[in-house]
């Protein structure tokens, strides 16, 4: 590589600082301090390295934490968008791909290419390394929202079927996964944090 | 893997979150709110997968990754060492080896020992990957330090030389980025926001 890629390989490790003043809604572990994109990343890239035997099939594990790392960093320019959302389609918006062509364009053009493309893997939902990090995507708040009495669902008041509903996709990545993540939801009714 | 895996699986998961309590002394950049070790670990995996193609040689980057999320992880129950601190060693101690051992421990016991021996490797800085990994770690701050008038230098009166002293392990997995590091360090002498 040549020096001028380094000069805007560092362009871009600078711009994508700001991914940890991006504040999600849902909380901390036990906590009721809002989690950041940058740390939401970290703790996903993490679950799938410790959770990938358990994917439906054998996974390009570098491929989806890769994935993983990036996947919200569209979210600098477009913002956070909550999965409950009822006004704002969280999926690939106008708005979140004009980002991601700003912000990986600031990568020398091959590497912005392939950054690029691991993104739009991830929100096609295609392959297998794409469900797989989508599983991750999914688990994580809910382990935290149980964890947290409830959080996001009982502070939006969000419903038993929403939250089965967007939770399913787990299943595409790991049935194993799956089976926990359906037994959380379902013990969280009977524990009387998430509303039928 | 079985579902007592997974449980132990979800423990460590759930364990690691405090990583996102774990306040650096380093600031975000151009700013003046700290960094946490979670925020960290994320940026510097993001920064192996950008700038591996500069490796002295070429690396095992799903090594470097995994070197790069857990590195920090022992933090948790060590805190964090200052790297210019002049009490305490910021390498090995006993402290960091108890709190590996627990945390990892928290895993299935392949899994533990797989991501033990990674941590180790790590710390020993005798392979590539190592060395590269760490590499990312000292070149995140130095560019803190640069885009916010020294930050830390600043803030605890660090001097040229003991920059260049830490820094200088870059070029261990770098020489093109070590290049660029050395560079801004002189540079910041000249810009007045390092002492010589």
């Amino acid at each position: 590589m040549e020096s001028t890629d380094l000069f805007r390989q560092i362009e871009f490790i600078k711009e994508v600082d700001k991914l940890k003043y991006i504040v999600r809604k849902t909380k901390l572990f036990n906590s009721d301090r809002n989690e950041n994109d940058a740390e939401h990343s970290w703790h996903l890239a993490l679950m799938a390295i410790v959770l990938a035997g358990h994917a439906n099939v054998p996974v390009d594990l570098l491929k989806v934490v890769k994935m993983l790392l990036i996947h919200d960093i569209v979210e600098i320019d477009a913002g956070d968008t909550f999965i409950y959302d009822t006004q704002k389609s969280h999926d690939n918006t106008a708005e979140e791909r004009a980002a991601a062509n700003r912000i990986f364009g600031l990568l020398p053009e091959a590497q912005a290419a392939e950054l690029m493309a691991v993104w739009e893997e991830f929100e096609a939902q295609q392959t297998n390394e794409a469900k797989f990090a989508r599983a991750m995507d999914r688990l994580e708040p809910l382990l935290q929202n149980t964890s947290n009495n409830g959080g996001t669902w009982a502070e939006f008041g969000v419903t038993y079927e929403k939250v089965y509903t967007k939770k399913q996709v787990i299943q595409q990545g790991s049935a194993t996964i799956w089976q926990y993540a359906e037994q959380l939801i379902n013990e969280s009714v009977d524990r009387g944090i998430l509303e039928r």
